[in-house]
Protein backbone atom coordinates (compact mmCIF):
# COMPACT_ATOMS: atom_id res chain seq x y z
CA UNK A 1 0.00 0.00 0.00
CA UNK A 2 1.20 3.71 -0.81
CA UNK A 3 1.83 5.96 2.11
CA UNK A 4 -0.83 8.06 1.50
CA UNK A 5 -0.65 9.62 4.79
CA UNK A 6 0.38 13.04 3.62
CA UNK A 7 -1.67 13.30 0.77
CA UNK A 8 -5.32 15.65 1.11
CA UNK A 9 -8.57 15.26 -0.66
CA UNK A 10 -8.92 16.61 -3.82
CA UNK A 11 -9.70 20.36 -4.36
CA UNK A 12 -8.51 21.21 -0.56
CA UNK A 13 -5.18 22.81 -1.93
CA UNK A 14 -6.79 26.14 -3.12
CA UNK A 15 -3.64 28.40 -4.16
CA UNK A 16 -5.05 31.80 -4.88
CA UNK A 17 -4.86 35.22 -3.08
CA UNK A 18 -8.41 35.88 -3.87
CA UNK A 19 -8.30 39.54 -3.86
CA UNK A 20 -11.64 40.33 -2.25
CA UNK A 21 -10.33 44.48 -2.65
CA UNK A 22 -10.35 44.45 -6.42
CA UNK A 23 -13.73 42.75 -6.82
CA UNK A 24 -15.73 45.76 -6.39
CA UNK A 25 -13.14 48.37 -7.39
CA UNK A 26 -13.44 49.20 -11.11
CA UNK A 27 -9.98 50.98 -10.95
CA UNK A 28 -8.19 47.89 -9.20
CA UNK A 29 -9.79 45.32 -11.49
CA UNK A 30 -9.04 47.40 -14.53
CA UNK A 31 -5.51 46.94 -13.86
CA UNK A 32 -5.19 43.56 -12.86
CA UNK A 33 -7.38 43.08 -17.01
CA UNK A 34 -4.42 45.62 -18.30
CA UNK A 35 -1.59 43.54 -16.28
CA UNK A 36 1.06 42.33 -18.94
CA UNK A 37 0.96 39.26 -16.85
CA UNK A 38 -2.76 38.25 -16.42
CA UNK A 39 -3.72 34.87 -17.58
CA UNK A 40 -6.56 33.11 -18.19
CA UNK A 41 -7.43 29.26 -17.59
CA UNK A 42 -8.78 27.46 -20.45
CA UNK A 43 -11.55 25.27 -20.04
CA UNK A 44 -13.13 23.01 -22.55
CA UNK A 45 -16.56 23.79 -21.41
CA UNK A 46 -16.95 22.38 -17.64
CA UNK A 47 -14.01 19.98 -18.51
CA UNK A 48 -10.25 20.99 -17.50
CA UNK A 49 -7.50 21.18 -20.19
CA UNK A 50 -4.02 20.11 -18.75
CA UNK A 51 -0.90 21.21 -19.83
CA UNK A 52 1.58 18.70 -18.28
CA UNK A 53 0.82 18.90 -14.46
CA UNK A 54 -0.88 22.11 -14.57
CA UNK A 55 -4.17 23.72 -16.42
CA UNK A 56 -3.73 25.28 -19.76
CA UNK A 57 -3.44 28.65 -19.14
CA UNK A 58 -3.51 31.43 -22.35
CA UNK A 59 -2.27 35.23 -22.20
CA UNK A 60 -5.97 37.66 -21.51
CA UNK A 61 -6.44 38.90 -24.52
CA UNK A 62 -6.26 43.08 -24.21
CA UNK A 63 -9.76 43.33 -25.50
CA UNK A 64 -10.96 41.07 -22.81
CA UNK A 65 -13.81 43.49 -20.98
CA UNK A 66 -14.12 42.43 -17.18
CA UNK A 67 -17.88 41.44 -17.36
CA UNK A 68 -17.38 38.25 -19.82
CA UNK A 69 -14.49 37.01 -17.41
CA UNK A 70 -14.55 35.92 -13.20
CA UNK A 71 -11.54 37.10 -11.54
CA UNK A 72 -10.52 34.55 -9.84
CA UNK A 73 -7.52 36.41 -8.23
CA UNK A 74 -3.28 36.71 -8.02
CA UNK A 75 -1.23 33.69 -8.20
CA UNK A 76 1.56 32.98 -6.01
CA UNK A 77 3.47 35.22 -8.35
CA UNK A 78 1.57 37.88 -8.47
CA UNK A 79 -0.11 37.48 -12.14
CA UNK A 80 -4.07 37.86 -12.12
CA UNK A 81 -5.99 35.25 -13.00
CA UNK A 82 -9.35 34.59 -14.66
CA UNK A 83 -11.65 32.42 -16.17
CA UNK A 84 -14.03 33.21 -19.35
CA UNK A 85 -17.65 33.15 -18.64
CA UNK A 86 -19.54 30.66 -20.90
CA UNK A 87 -23.17 31.14 -21.77
CA UNK A 88 -23.59 28.47 -24.00
CA UNK A 89 -22.72 25.73 -21.31
CA UNK A 90 -25.14 22.50 -21.81
CA UNK A 91 -26.73 22.04 -18.38
CA UNK A 92 -26.47 19.07 -16.51
CA UNK A 93 -23.01 16.55 -16.38
CA UNK A 94 -22.66 16.23 -12.81
CA UNK A 95 -20.23 13.79 -13.33
CA UNK A 96 -17.42 14.17 -15.80
CA UNK A 97 -15.03 11.15 -16.57
CA UNK A 98 -12.34 13.74 -17.69
CA UNK A 99 -11.90 15.25 -14.56
CA UNK A 100 -11.00 12.15 -12.67
CA UNK A 101 -8.29 11.49 -15.49
CA UNK A 102 -7.08 14.96 -15.41
CA UNK A 103 -7.08 14.84 -11.63
CA UNK A 104 -4.49 12.00 -11.55
CA UNK A 105 -2.46 14.59 -13.74
CA UNK A 106 -2.97 18.24 -11.89
CA UNK A 107 -1.18 19.08 -8.69
CA UNK A 108 -3.12 19.82 -5.95
CA UNK A 109 -3.24 23.27 -6.43
CA UNK A 110 -4.16 23.08 -9.51
CA UNK A 111 -6.98 20.81 -9.19
CA UNK A 112 -8.63 23.45 -6.68
CA UNK A 113 -7.70 26.08 -9.17
CA UNK A 114 -10.10 23.90 -11.33
CA UNK A 115 -13.04 23.72 -9.00
CA UNK A 116 -13.06 27.01 -8.02
CA UNK A 117 -13.25 27.96 -11.82
CA UNK A 118 -15.88 25.14 -12.34
CA UNK A 119 -18.15 25.92 -9.89
CA UNK A 120 -18.12 29.35 -10.94
CA UNK A 121 -18.67 28.95 -14.46
CA UNK A 122 -20.96 26.54 -14.38
CA UNK A 123 -23.08 28.56 -11.63
CA UNK A 124 -23.05 31.31 -14.14
CA UNK A 125 -24.54 29.38 -17.09
CA UNK A 126 -27.45 28.78 -14.66
CA UNK A 127 -28.13 31.88 -13.48
CA UNK A 128 -28.54 34.06 -16.41
CA UNK A 129 -31.96 34.69 -15.08
CA UNK A 130 -33.51 36.57 -11.82
CA UNK A 131 -35.23 33.74 -9.55
CA UNK A 132 -37.08 36.69 -7.78
CA UNK A 133 -38.26 38.45 -10.93
CA UNK A 134 -37.82 36.23 -14.34
CA UNK A 135 -35.48 39.39 -15.81
CA UNK A 136 -32.20 38.95 -17.49
CA UNK A 137 -29.22 38.97 -15.11
CA UNK A 138 -25.33 40.59 -15.53
CA UNK A 139 -22.48 39.75 -13.90
CA UNK A 140 -20.86 42.15 -11.48
CA UNK A 141 -19.10 42.35 -9.15
CA UNK A 142 -15.61 41.08 -11.49
CA UNK A 143 -17.75 37.64 -11.64
CA UNK A 144 -18.84 37.31 -8.01
CA UNK A 145 -22.21 38.38 -8.10
CA UNK A 146 -25.21 38.31 -10.89
CA UNK A 147 -27.61 41.35 -10.67
CA UNK A 148 -30.87 41.36 -12.34
CA UNK A 149 -31.20 44.38 -14.68
CA UNK A 150 -34.64 44.48 -14.26
CA UNK A 151 -35.33 44.04 -10.25
CA UNK A 152 -31.95 44.64 -8.76
CA UNK A 153 -31.66 41.64 -6.88
CA UNK A 154 -28.18 40.76 -6.63
CA UNK A 155 -27.77 37.12 -6.69
CA UNK A 156 -24.33 35.33 -5.41
CA UNK A 157 -22.94 32.01 -6.22
CA UNK A 158 -24.50 28.80 -4.48
CA UNK A 159 -22.52 26.59 -1.83
CA UNK A 160 -24.42 23.89 -1.15
CA UNK A 161 -23.13 22.08 2.22
CA UNK A 162 -23.35 18.19 2.40
CA UNK A 163 -22.75 16.31 5.14
CA UNK A 164 -20.41 13.02 4.55
CA UNK A 165 -19.89 10.19 7.80
CA UNK A 166 -18.27 7.16 8.57
CA UNK A 167 -20.66 5.65 11.03
CA UNK A 168 -19.27 3.41 13.50
CA UNK A 169 -20.67 0.32 15.52
CA UNK A 170 -18.58 -2.21 17.50
CA UNK A 171 -15.61 -2.22 15.54
CA UNK A 172 -17.17 -1.77 12.18
CA UNK A 173 -17.72 0.98 9.78
CA UNK A 174 -21.30 1.35 7.59
CA UNK A 175 -20.93 1.85 3.98
CA UNK A 176 -23.58 1.93 1.17
CA UNK A 177 -23.74 1.86 -2.60
CA UNK A 178 -25.37 4.08 -5.08
CA UNK A 179 -26.49 2.60 -8.28
CA UNK A 180 -24.38 5.23 -10.07
CA UNK A 181 -20.81 4.25 -8.66
CA UNK A 182 -18.31 2.32 -10.34
CA UNK A 183 -18.78 -1.38 -9.88
CA UNK A 184 -17.87 -2.62 -6.44
CA UNK A 185 -17.48 0.80 -4.54
CA UNK A 186 -19.09 1.26 -1.66
CA UNK A 187 -18.43 4.30 0.32
CA UNK A 188 -19.55 6.40 3.11
CA UNK A 189 -23.12 7.86 3.84
CA UNK A 190 -23.70 11.22 2.71
CA UNK A 191 -26.23 14.02 2.23
CA UNK A 192 -27.56 17.65 1.35
CA UNK A 193 -27.66 19.65 4.69
CA UNK A 194 -31.41 21.27 4.37
CA UNK A 195 -33.06 24.74 5.87
CA UNK A 196 -33.09 24.86 9.98
CA UNK A 197 -30.55 21.62 10.24
CA UNK A 198 -27.23 21.92 12.52
CA UNK A 199 -24.41 19.95 10.49
CA UNK A 200 -25.13 17.22 13.55
CA UNK A 201 -28.60 17.50 13.20
CA UNK A 202 -27.92 16.30 9.02
CA UNK A 203 -25.88 13.36 9.57
CA UNK A 204 -28.29 11.86 12.08
CA UNK A 205 -31.45 12.44 9.86
CA UNK A 206 -29.29 11.15 6.56
CA UNK A 207 -28.24 8.03 8.20
CA UNK A 208 -31.55 7.26 10.20
CA UNK A 209 -33.38 8.11 6.49
CA UNK A 210 -31.07 6.10 4.26
CA UNK A 211 -30.08 3.45 6.59
CA UNK A 212 -32.31 3.07 9.41
CA UNK A 213 -29.17 3.92 11.66
CA UNK A 214 -29.59 5.88 15.21
CA UNK A 215 -26.35 7.79 16.02
CA UNK A 216 -24.70 9.77 18.57
CA UNK A 217 -21.63 11.52 18.93
CA UNK A 218 -20.95 12.91 15.70
CA UNK A 219 -17.66 14.71 15.39
CA UNK A 220 -16.33 17.04 12.70
CA UNK A 221 -13.22 15.76 10.28
CA UNK A 222 -12.62 18.11 7.65
CA UNK A 223 -13.97 19.63 4.82
CA UNK A 224 -13.89 19.39 0.66
CA UNK A 225 -15.03 21.83 -1.84
CA UNK A 226 -16.83 19.11 -4.39
CA UNK A 227 -17.54 21.03 -7.59
CA UNK A 228 -20.23 19.11 -9.15
CA UNK A 229 -21.81 21.95 -8.99
CA UNK A 230 -20.83 23.61 -6.02
CA UNK A 231 -21.01 21.44 -2.74
CA UNK A 232 -18.94 21.74 0.04
CA UNK A 233 -18.38 18.13 1.88
CA UNK A 234 -18.40 18.36 6.03
CA UNK A 235 -16.91 14.73 6.70
CA UNK A 236 -17.54 13.85 10.34
CA UNK A 237 -17.73 10.30 11.90
CA UNK A 238 -20.59 9.00 14.24
CA UNK A 239 -21.56 6.70 16.41
CA UNK A 240 -24.30 4.26 15.72
CA UNK A 241 -26.70 2.73 18.97
CA UNK A 242 -27.22 -0.45 16.81
CA UNK A 243 -26.41 -2.38 13.89
CA UNK A 244 -29.73 -3.50 11.98
CA UNK A 245 -30.34 -1.35 8.76
CA UNK A 246 -32.95 -0.53 7.12
CA UNK A 247 -31.90 0.45 3.58
CA UNK A 248 -34.04 3.08 1.67
CA UNK A 249 -33.58 1.63 -1.70
CA UNK A 250 -34.29 4.67 -3.67
CA UNK A 251 -31.04 6.57 -2.35
CA UNK A 252 -28.83 3.06 -2.15
CA UNK A 253 -28.74 -0.10 -3.86
CA UNK A 254 -27.23 -1.61 -0.92
CA UNK A 255 -25.25 -0.82 2.64
CA UNK A 256 -23.63 -2.98 5.02
CA UNK A 257 -21.15 -3.47 7.99
CA UNK A 258 -17.35 -3.52 7.03
CA UNK A 259 -14.92 -4.48 9.36
CA UNK A 260 -11.29 -3.38 9.52
CA UNK A 261 -9.04 -6.25 7.19
CA UNK A 262 -12.68 -5.33 4.51
CA UNK A 263 -11.42 -1.64 4.88
CA UNK A 264 -7.47 -2.88 4.34
CA UNK A 265 -8.25 -4.93 1.99
CA UNK A 266 -9.99 -1.99 -0.17
CA UNK A 267 -7.77 0.64 0.47
CA UNK A 268 -4.81 -1.87 -0.65
CA UNK A 269 -7.11 -2.72 -3.82
CA UNK A 270 -6.64 -6.41 -3.02
CA UNK A 271 -8.07 -9.24 -5.43
CA UNK A 272 -10.88 -10.60 -3.99
CA UNK A 273 -11.74 -7.34 -1.38
CA UNK A 274 -15.10 -6.93 -0.10
CA UNK A 275 -15.68 -3.60 -1.46
CA UNK A 276 -13.50 -1.19 -4.15
CA UNK A 277 -12.91 1.95 -2.10
CA UNK A 278 -13.60 5.72 -3.12
CA UNK A 279 -10.08 7.24 -4.56
CA UNK A 280 -8.01 9.21 -2.60
CA UNK A 281 -9.67 11.90 -4.17
CA UNK A 282 -12.98 11.95 -2.19
CA UNK A 283 -12.80 12.73 1.26
CA UNK A 284 -14.66 8.99 2.06
CA UNK A 285 -11.12 7.58 1.35
CA UNK A 286 -9.50 9.80 4.08
CA UNK A 287 -12.53 8.98 6.58
CA UNK A 288 -11.74 5.12 6.11
CA UNK A 289 -8.12 6.02 6.75
CA UNK A 290 -8.34 7.88 9.36
CA UNK A 291 -10.50 5.45 11.03
CA UNK A 292 -8.31 2.17 10.13
CA UNK A 293 -5.45 3.64 11.58
CA UNK A 294 -7.36 4.36 14.81
CA UNK A 295 -8.27 0.49 14.80
CA UNK A 296 -4.60 -0.61 15.50
CA UNK B 1 -23.92 35.60 35.98
CA UNK B 2 -26.83 33.00 35.16
CA UNK B 3 -25.32 29.34 34.72
CA UNK B 4 -25.72 28.92 30.16
CA UNK B 5 -23.59 26.24 30.52
CA UNK B 6 -26.45 23.68 29.26
CA UNK B 7 -27.59 26.44 26.55
CA UNK B 8 -26.95 25.90 22.95
CA UNK B 9 -27.53 28.38 20.51
CA UNK B 10 -30.87 29.22 18.55
CA UNK B 11 -32.22 27.54 16.04
CA UNK B 12 -30.13 24.24 16.59
CA UNK B 13 -33.12 21.86 18.26
CA UNK B 14 -34.76 20.86 15.75
CA UNK B 15 -37.96 18.83 16.79
CA UNK B 16 -39.06 17.88 13.51
CA UNK B 17 -39.24 14.21 12.01
CA UNK B 18 -38.76 15.76 8.20
CA UNK B 19 -40.07 12.54 6.71
CA UNK B 20 -38.64 12.76 3.57
CA UNK B 21 -40.07 9.47 2.13
CA UNK B 22 -43.61 11.85 2.52
CA UNK B 23 -42.07 15.12 0.27
CA UNK B 24 -42.03 12.63 -3.18
CA UNK B 25 -44.92 9.93 -2.52
CA UNK B 26 -48.03 11.78 -3.09
CA UNK B 27 -50.09 9.29 -1.60
CA UNK B 28 -48.47 9.90 1.92
CA UNK B 29 -48.59 13.44 1.48
CA UNK B 30 -51.99 13.45 0.75
CA UNK B 31 -52.66 11.66 4.20
CA UNK B 32 -50.93 13.98 6.02
CA UNK B 33 -53.06 17.05 4.28
CA UNK B 34 -56.21 14.36 5.25
CA UNK B 35 -54.87 13.97 8.79
CA UNK B 36 -56.99 15.79 11.49
CA UNK B 37 -54.27 16.10 13.70
CA UNK B 38 -52.27 18.62 10.82
CA UNK B 39 -51.42 21.67 11.84
CA UNK B 40 -49.96 24.88 9.88
CA UNK B 41 -47.40 26.84 11.66
CA UNK B 42 -48.67 30.59 11.59
CA UNK B 43 -46.30 33.63 10.75
CA UNK B 44 -46.78 37.35 10.15
CA UNK B 45 -45.14 37.74 6.84
CA UNK B 46 -41.57 36.63 7.65
CA UNK B 47 -42.02 36.98 11.68
CA UNK B 48 -42.92 34.79 14.20
CA UNK B 49 -46.63 34.73 15.91
CA UNK B 50 -46.21 33.38 19.05
CA UNK B 51 -48.57 31.79 21.44
CA UNK B 52 -47.21 31.40 24.93
CA UNK B 53 -43.64 29.49 24.38
CA UNK B 54 -44.69 28.45 21.44
CA UNK B 55 -45.19 29.28 18.23
CA UNK B 56 -49.23 30.02 17.10
CA UNK B 57 -50.52 27.21 15.25
CA UNK B 58 -54.08 26.67 13.06
CA UNK B 59 -55.99 23.39 12.13
CA UNK B 60 -55.24 22.58 8.54
CA UNK B 61 -58.41 23.86 6.21
CA UNK B 62 -59.53 20.96 4.36
CA UNK B 63 -59.50 22.21 1.21
CA UNK B 64 -56.23 23.57 1.48
CA UNK B 65 -53.87 21.65 -1.77
CA UNK B 66 -50.77 20.38 -1.17
CA UNK B 67 -49.38 23.14 -3.75
CA UNK B 68 -49.70 26.16 -1.20
CA UNK B 69 -48.20 24.49 1.77
CA UNK B 70 -44.49 23.52 2.56
CA UNK B 71 -44.52 20.01 4.66
CA UNK B 72 -42.61 20.72 7.35
CA UNK B 73 -42.81 17.29 9.17
CA UNK B 74 -44.35 15.29 11.74
CA UNK B 75 -43.98 16.80 15.34
CA UNK B 76 -43.53 14.83 18.30
CA UNK B 77 -46.59 13.38 18.64
CA UNK B 78 -46.78 12.49 14.99
CA UNK B 79 -49.11 15.40 14.10
CA UNK B 80 -48.34 16.72 10.65
CA UNK B 81 -47.05 20.32 10.73
CA UNK B 82 -47.20 22.51 7.63
CA UNK B 83 -46.21 26.19 6.79
CA UNK B 84 -48.54 27.81 3.92
CA UNK B 85 -46.40 29.59 1.12
CA UNK B 86 -46.59 33.21 0.40
CA UNK B 87 -46.02 34.95 -2.63
CA UNK B 88 -46.28 38.42 -1.44
CA UNK B 89 -43.55 38.19 0.71
CA UNK B 90 -41.57 42.07 1.01
CA UNK B 91 -38.11 40.98 -0.49
CA UNK B 92 -34.53 41.77 2.32
CA UNK B 93 -35.28 42.62 5.54
CA UNK B 94 -32.42 40.37 6.61
CA UNK B 95 -32.67 41.34 10.29
CA UNK B 96 -36.36 41.10 12.49
CA UNK B 97 -36.55 42.56 15.62
CA UNK B 98 -39.61 41.24 16.15
CA UNK B 99 -37.67 37.83 15.89
CA UNK B 100 -35.18 38.61 19.10
CA UNK B 101 -37.81 39.26 21.10
CA UNK B 102 -39.63 36.17 20.22
CA UNK B 103 -36.70 34.21 20.82
CA UNK B 104 -36.93 35.30 23.90
CA UNK B 105 -40.45 33.43 24.56
CA UNK B 106 -40.33 30.51 22.44
CA UNK B 107 -39.10 27.08 23.99
CA UNK B 108 -35.69 25.62 21.59
CA UNK B 109 -37.35 23.23 19.89
CA UNK B 110 -40.38 25.73 18.92
CA UNK B 111 -37.40 28.56 17.47
CA UNK B 112 -35.83 25.80 15.39
CA UNK B 113 -39.32 25.09 13.77
CA UNK B 114 -39.40 28.75 13.16
CA UNK B 115 -36.03 28.93 11.72
CA UNK B 116 -36.83 25.63 9.17
CA UNK B 117 -40.23 27.38 7.98
CA UNK B 118 -39.06 30.87 7.98
CA UNK B 119 -35.93 29.93 5.58
CA UNK B 120 -38.35 27.64 3.11
CA UNK B 121 -41.09 30.48 2.95
CA UNK B 122 -38.16 33.26 2.08
CA UNK B 123 -36.91 30.87 -0.09
CA UNK B 124 -40.09 30.02 -2.01
CA UNK B 125 -40.94 34.05 -2.01
CA UNK B 126 -38.05 34.75 -4.09
CA UNK B 127 -37.32 31.88 -6.44
CA UNK B 128 -41.17 31.85 -8.86
CA UNK B 129 -38.39 32.43 -11.54
CA UNK B 130 -36.12 29.75 -12.89
CA UNK B 131 -32.69 31.22 -12.94
CA UNK B 132 -31.97 28.94 -15.86
CA UNK B 133 -34.14 30.04 -18.37
CA UNK B 134 -36.26 32.98 -17.05
CA UNK B 135 -39.87 30.86 -16.57
CA UNK B 136 -42.18 30.58 -14.16
CA UNK B 137 -41.46 27.68 -11.37
CA UNK B 138 -43.90 25.51 -8.77
CA UNK B 139 -43.10 24.34 -5.80
CA UNK B 140 -42.87 20.39 -5.97
CA UNK B 141 -42.33 17.67 -3.46
CA UNK B 142 -44.21 18.79 -0.74
CA UNK B 143 -42.67 22.25 -0.58
CA UNK B 144 -39.03 20.91 -0.73
CA UNK B 145 -38.24 22.37 -4.27
CA UNK B 146 -39.50 24.34 -6.99
CA UNK B 147 -39.65 23.08 -10.95
CA UNK B 148 -39.51 24.96 -13.65
CA UNK B 149 -42.58 25.06 -16.01
CA UNK B 150 -41.04 26.07 -19.08
CA UNK B 151 -37.37 24.06 -19.25
CA UNK B 152 -38.12 21.71 -16.28
CA UNK B 153 -35.02 22.36 -14.06
CA UNK B 154 -35.27 21.44 -10.14
CA UNK B 155 -34.27 24.02 -7.86
CA UNK B 156 -33.98 23.63 -4.37
CA UNK B 157 -33.74 25.18 -1.14
CA UNK B 158 -30.34 27.24 -0.60
CA UNK B 159 -28.05 27.02 2.54
CA UNK B 160 -25.35 29.20 2.47
CA UNK B 161 -22.51 28.25 4.91
CA UNK B 162 -20.58 30.77 6.77
CA UNK B 163 -17.61 30.52 8.59
CA UNK B 164 -17.38 32.72 12.10
CA UNK B 165 -14.37 32.10 14.27
CA UNK B 166 -13.03 33.54 17.56
CA UNK B 167 -8.80 34.21 16.92
CA UNK B 168 -6.74 33.66 19.74
CA UNK B 169 -3.38 35.17 20.30
CA UNK B 170 -1.29 35.58 23.38
CA UNK B 171 -4.25 34.82 26.20
CA UNK B 172 -6.56 37.49 23.66
CA UNK B 173 -9.32 36.92 21.37
CA UNK B 174 -10.06 39.04 18.32
CA UNK B 175 -13.30 40.62 18.34
CA UNK B 176 -14.67 43.25 15.47
CA UNK B 177 -17.63 44.82 15.01
CA UNK B 178 -19.72 45.78 11.92
CA UNK B 179 -21.68 49.19 11.81
CA UNK B 180 -25.09 47.65 11.87
CA UNK B 181 -24.30 45.79 15.36
CA UNK B 182 -26.35 47.04 17.95
CA UNK B 183 -24.29 50.17 20.26
CA UNK B 184 -21.10 48.70 21.74
CA UNK B 185 -21.64 45.40 20.15
CA UNK B 186 -18.49 43.32 19.19
CA UNK B 187 -18.48 39.72 18.16
CA UNK B 188 -16.57 37.00 16.21
CA UNK B 189 -15.72 37.58 12.81
CA UNK B 190 -17.45 36.39 9.95
CA UNK B 191 -18.29 35.24 6.26
CA UNK B 192 -19.55 33.70 3.54
CA UNK B 193 -17.21 30.52 2.32
CA UNK B 194 -16.74 30.97 -1.96
CA UNK B 195 -17.19 28.10 -4.16
CA UNK B 196 -13.72 26.00 -4.14
CA UNK B 197 -13.30 27.14 -0.44
CA UNK B 198 -12.67 24.70 2.64
CA UNK B 199 -14.18 25.53 6.07
CA UNK B 200 -10.44 25.98 6.72
CA UNK B 201 -9.41 28.27 3.62
CA UNK B 202 -12.32 30.53 4.31
CA UNK B 203 -11.72 30.94 8.07
CA UNK B 204 -8.00 31.92 6.90
CA UNK B 205 -9.26 33.68 3.86
CA UNK B 206 -11.65 35.73 6.01
CA UNK B 207 -9.31 36.76 9.17
CA UNK B 208 -6.53 38.31 6.55
CA UNK B 209 -8.76 40.31 4.38
CA UNK B 210 -10.76 41.62 7.62
CA UNK B 211 -8.35 42.27 10.00
CA UNK B 212 -5.08 41.47 8.27
CA UNK B 213 -4.09 38.15 10.39
CA UNK B 214 -2.71 34.91 9.21
CA UNK B 215 -3.65 31.99 11.35
CA UNK B 216 -3.24 28.21 12.00
CA UNK B 217 -4.56 25.06 13.26
CA UNK B 218 -8.39 26.04 12.70
CA UNK B 219 -10.80 23.94 14.29
CA UNK B 220 -14.07 23.08 14.11
CA UNK B 221 -16.63 23.69 17.06
CA UNK B 222 -20.36 23.90 16.09
CA UNK B 223 -22.95 24.64 13.58
CA UNK B 224 -26.15 26.48 13.60
CA UNK B 225 -28.68 27.57 11.45
CA UNK B 226 -29.20 31.17 11.12
CA UNK B 227 -32.28 31.89 8.78
CA UNK B 228 -31.57 35.42 7.82
CA UNK B 229 -32.10 34.09 5.10
CA UNK B 230 -30.59 30.63 5.11
CA UNK B 231 -27.34 30.68 6.37
CA UNK B 232 -25.35 27.91 8.28
CA UNK B 233 -22.97 28.93 10.86
CA UNK B 234 -20.23 26.59 11.15
CA UNK B 235 -18.29 27.58 14.11
CA UNK B 236 -13.99 27.43 14.52
CA UNK B 237 -11.35 28.67 16.54
CA UNK B 238 -8.08 29.65 14.83
CA UNK B 239 -4.20 30.81 16.24
CA UNK B 240 -3.23 34.37 15.12
CA UNK B 241 0.89 34.45 14.33
CA UNK B 242 0.54 37.87 15.68
CA UNK B 243 -1.19 40.50 16.49
CA UNK B 244 -0.97 42.91 14.29
CA UNK B 245 -4.48 44.58 12.70
CA UNK B 246 -4.84 45.88 9.83
CA UNK B 247 -9.00 46.43 9.50
CA UNK B 248 -10.81 46.80 6.21
CA UNK B 249 -13.05 48.97 7.01
CA UNK B 250 -15.58 48.20 3.86
CA UNK B 251 -16.49 45.43 6.53
CA UNK B 252 -15.71 46.69 10.27
CA UNK B 253 -16.33 49.38 12.31
CA UNK B 254 -13.39 48.48 14.62
CA UNK B 255 -11.82 45.40 15.84
CA UNK B 256 -9.25 44.71 19.08
CA UNK B 257 -7.51 41.80 21.21
CA UNK B 258 -9.92 41.39 24.40
CA UNK B 259 -8.48 39.39 27.30
CA UNK B 260 -10.08 37.45 29.35
CA UNK B 261 -11.08 39.96 31.95
CA UNK B 262 -12.64 41.66 28.97
CA UNK B 263 -14.64 38.73 28.26
CA UNK B 264 -15.83 37.57 31.61
CA UNK B 265 -17.20 41.19 31.75
CA UNK B 266 -19.19 41.55 28.80
CA UNK B 267 -20.56 37.84 29.74
CA UNK B 268 -21.31 39.40 32.89
CA UNK B 269 -23.03 42.23 31.54
CA UNK B 270 -20.85 44.48 33.80
CA UNK B 271 -21.38 48.15 33.59
CA UNK B 272 -17.98 49.43 32.30
CA UNK B 273 -17.43 46.25 30.05
CA UNK B 274 -15.16 46.35 27.12
CA UNK B 275 -17.95 45.73 24.56
CA UNK B 276 -21.21 44.10 24.73
CA UNK B 277 -21.51 40.40 24.33
CA UNK B 278 -23.33 39.05 21.64
CA UNK B 279 -26.46 36.99 22.96
CA UNK B 280 -26.99 33.70 23.98
CA UNK B 281 -29.03 32.69 20.84
CA UNK B 282 -26.00 33.60 18.80
CA UNK B 283 -22.91 31.11 18.64
CA UNK B 284 -20.21 33.94 18.84
CA UNK B 285 -21.35 33.90 22.96
CA UNK B 286 -20.78 30.41 23.09
CA UNK B 287 -17.46 30.20 21.07
CA UNK B 288 -16.53 33.13 24.25
CA UNK B 289 -17.82 31.02 26.86
CA UNK B 290 -15.89 28.31 25.96
CA UNK B 291 -13.05 29.95 25.31
CA UNK B 292 -13.40 31.55 28.53
CA UNK B 293 -13.98 28.39 30.42
CA UNK B 294 -10.52 27.35 28.96
CA UNK B 295 -8.45 30.28 30.70
CA UNK B 296 -8.58 29.29 33.73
Amino acid sequence: MPDLSDLVPGFCEDPLDRCDDVRGDADKLAACLADRHAQRLMLDELDPVTDGDRLARDDLTVDAGGSDHVFLGREADGAPLFVALNPDLPHGGAYAPRVWEAATLLTGPELSLYATARSLIDWHARHGFCSSCGGATQPVRAGWSRRCVGCGAEHFPRVDPVVIMLTEHDGRVLLGRQPRFPAGRYSALAGFIEPGETVEGAVARELFEEAGVRVVDVRYVQSQPWPFPSSLMIACTATALGDELRVDTQELEDAFWASADDVRAALDGEDGARFVAPPPMAVAHHLLRHWLARQG
